[in-house]
């Protein structure tokens, strides 16, 4: 929201508080079909109800589109089945199945009684693609011409047919069998002469993904090349539906947002942080903990073991919170890089080499400067003897260097596994750079000086 | 790319390979442009020139778009005056922009003399915007139409001058002056009556931006309004250009990898990963290091404080991986979910309040749960003492809601002193509960345990 769509919102509230109806009405008609729908899901559901029913019918659709599912739901429940089934008809076909997939049961029966025998069987054909994949975010409203129509007809065809379609700038050429033939804009269109057949200005290279694509990768392909729509087809290679740019850019907001709870050892959610309810919020985030928790004490186990070190040598203790720290950060550094690359598709598991060796070269210049910065600080102004500075610097040194290679090599494992490279994160690369750092840590300090342990 | 466009590729390089050339240019013309590049990147610098040359003029400016900076600058070298000429005219200025920012100043001298007076102008005007800012990633090519035209007018207007157009899809319309007075789309143009007014059909409410508002909050409004463009304007409310959807892709792609790198405590760095050097990557990723390697040492510090209490109790060691692992992982859940919260600008600084108390009940139930566990493992299987499992539980307990208040609070107050969020992630929040954690577990040891410290 820009400052001044945030002004009228207030100007809204005042009006609606005023119960000045009328002006009201005015300056909502007035605004984005998203920003009436926010100002309505901040509503309560009567008055949203009624302010709903005051929105102009072209608007209608497309503001309940955008509404909140808790709205979504209220507006389902309080419509008269007319009202209903006039609503389901009109929706794009993936806002339709988006709100289906969200409402209850016995809502999700009334809705679908109340709808078309055509729409009925599009809705539950378009339920059954798996969660995340391009069947589940495309929509069958796109503009289909044929190879022999000229640019003149393709136009006429646009301009008769184009409201009931979700995009029109990107059309599909197809057979009558639907086999996708090609592809033309309206841009291509409008600028080839009125009387040029489709054929020859149509690209037949189709750039194209199956319905069972996961969405990630279907967000990237329009990463990759500035699409604006992609067709999805069957198995038969036939066209069955669009996916819009618009669909895109929500999938990669939610596919970041997803490697960032799971990044951050949590079950990824859907949901808005503030729509989240305490009880959700405790439910996401407490497995993961629970792992890590009872993993951690493989730390202690170790620690236990070397208890005789640090009874003779108390102050190595105080040195264990930077090390452990510090070999965490370097893990995690590297871990983040390579599960962002993978996510964006710049690193492959054929690079697992190339990004070993440099990781190990990046994990000893890093490791070295902290080393040295260590020593110098540890020596000089803490005073510790010359062999313990040496012991905490020499054991620094390799734990960068090792938390560097654990924390790049285990995401890109993890993907050659068909495991989710973002498990390997943070909080799972700390637990393991802990332990590793700390058996590195007694064993230099029991060498070199000369601890029994 | 998809798995066809893959194997395309390696049809490719064995073409060039054999230098059968005829086969070869047949293919690389078929492809998308991005493939092109993405082809033409891989080889040396010579090869690439040499295919380059082969395209088809058309096709020739967009690849050239797409290419790596490198290849851009090779080429450049390569090309004679006349060669760069062309180019920079027919590149779209944003491109032209883009390809200038990263070129060697003995270059950027050669193609701005070699543009043409216009060109040369708006180029430096372009480059004189902040970066990251809305006027540094819109282009000037968009399409203006006036009040007065008819809807007839308006598409042949679009099909006369379209081919230099970034987008025509989304159409301005100014007044004499360039002050922005409504928006219509290329859909609206052609589902209206031929002889309909534009302004008629236009929608004057347009939301815009300012030059200098941040890229990430344009992206935002892309994602918000599902747009394909938006108007840029200038102080005085002028429309001096667009950005266009696929920049906004661009930009989210690279604000989240950002965020991912900030919140993993690195320099942010638009290269790739495996596009940025070794010395490079020690670079990035030292500084924060550093920081946090000196930061630990608090940790360290008050550990010294407390070594009285490990001496007389050995066992007490063994749980602190454990409780500052279980702290730190608590914590930076709760600081991504708010970073990411705020960066999608889900979460305000007005909700302070509301994710305080939230974050404060998850913490007590997770907390709990954890607690529990933690207490039955120890006392039942460890089979530590009935006080010292008391002990580390509560400690555990306590430290769980420090962490999550800790995680939650330090985001939104960075936003609040324009702080970038992301800097309160993981690793600052470990560091941070590291030190609270260790107070509190030995102050509760001391206490229950009565050991004078």
């Amino acid at each position: 929201m820009t400052i001044e769509q945030g002004k009228i919102l207030d100007e809204l509230k005042d009006l609606l508080a005023e119960r000045r109806f009328i002006e009201l009405r005015k300056l909502l008609l007035e605004q984005h079909e998203k920003d009436i729908a926010d100002f309505l899901d901040e509503l309560s559901p009567d008055t949203a109800a009624l302010l709903f029913r005051m929105l102009r019918k072209d608007q209608a659709a497309e503001v309940f589109a955008y509404l909140d599912n808790d709205s979504q739901e209220f507006l389902i429940s309080a419509f008269s089945d007319q009202e209903v089934s006039e609503m389901i008809e009109t929706l794009y076909l993936d806002d339709a199945v988006d709100m289906i997939e969200e409402l209850p049961a016995n809502a999700v029966k009334r809705v679908l009684q109340l709808a078309t025998p055509q729409t009925r069987k599009l809705i539950n054909h378009y339920l059954k693609y798996p969660e995340d994949s391009a069947g589940s975010i495309m929509t069958s409203e796109y503009t289909r011409l044929t190879k022999g129509m000229t640019v003149k007809e393709a136009i006429e065809y646009i301009r008769h047919y184009g409201e009931d379609r979700e995009t029109i700038y990107t059309c599909y050429v197809t057979s009558a069998s639907r086999i996708l033939e090609g592809v033309v804009t309206v841009r291509d269109l409008l600028l080839s002469d009125d009387d040029d057949l489709v054929k020859d200005i149509m690209d037949p290279d189709v750039i194209k993904v199956y319905t069972t694509e996961d969405q990630e990768r279907v967000a990237l392909l329009f990463h990759h090349y500035d699409f604006l729509a992609l067709p999805v087809v069957d198995i038969e290679k036939r066209l069955v539906g669009i996916v819009t740019i618009d669909d895109a850019l929500d999938v990669v907001h939610e596919e970041a947002t997803e490697d960032f709870e799971i990044m951050a050892a949590m079950s990824p959610s859907e949901k808005p942080y503030l729509k989240t309810s305490v009880w959700e919020h405790a439910k996401n985030r407490s497995t993961w903990l629970f792992v890590l928790m009872i993993s951690a004490t493989i730390s202690g186990a170790i620690l236990n073991r070397y208890e005789n070190a640090f009874m003779v040598l108390p102050v190595l203790v105080t040195f264990m919170p930077m090390l452990t720290d510090t070999g965490g950060n370097a893990g995690s550094q590297s871990s983040t890089l390579i599960i962002r690359g993978m996510a964006l598709d710049e690193i492959k598991f054929s690079d697992l080499g190339i990004v070993i060796w440099k990781e190990f070269r990046i994990g000893i210049l890093v490791g070295l400067g902290l080393a040295i910065v260590n020593f110098l600080r540890i020596y000089f102004l803490i005073k510790v003897s010359f062999p313990v500075a040496l012991v905490v610097s020499l054991a620094l040194f390799i734990t960068v260097i090792l938390s560097k290679l654990t924390g790049s090599i285990l995401p890109v494992l993890a993907r050659a596994v068909n495991l989710d490279p973002a498990i390997m994160a943070a909080p799972l690369i700390t637990t393991i750079v802990d332990a590793a750092a700390l058996i590195l840590y007694f064993q230099i300090a029991s060498r070199l000086l000369h601890i029994s342990i």
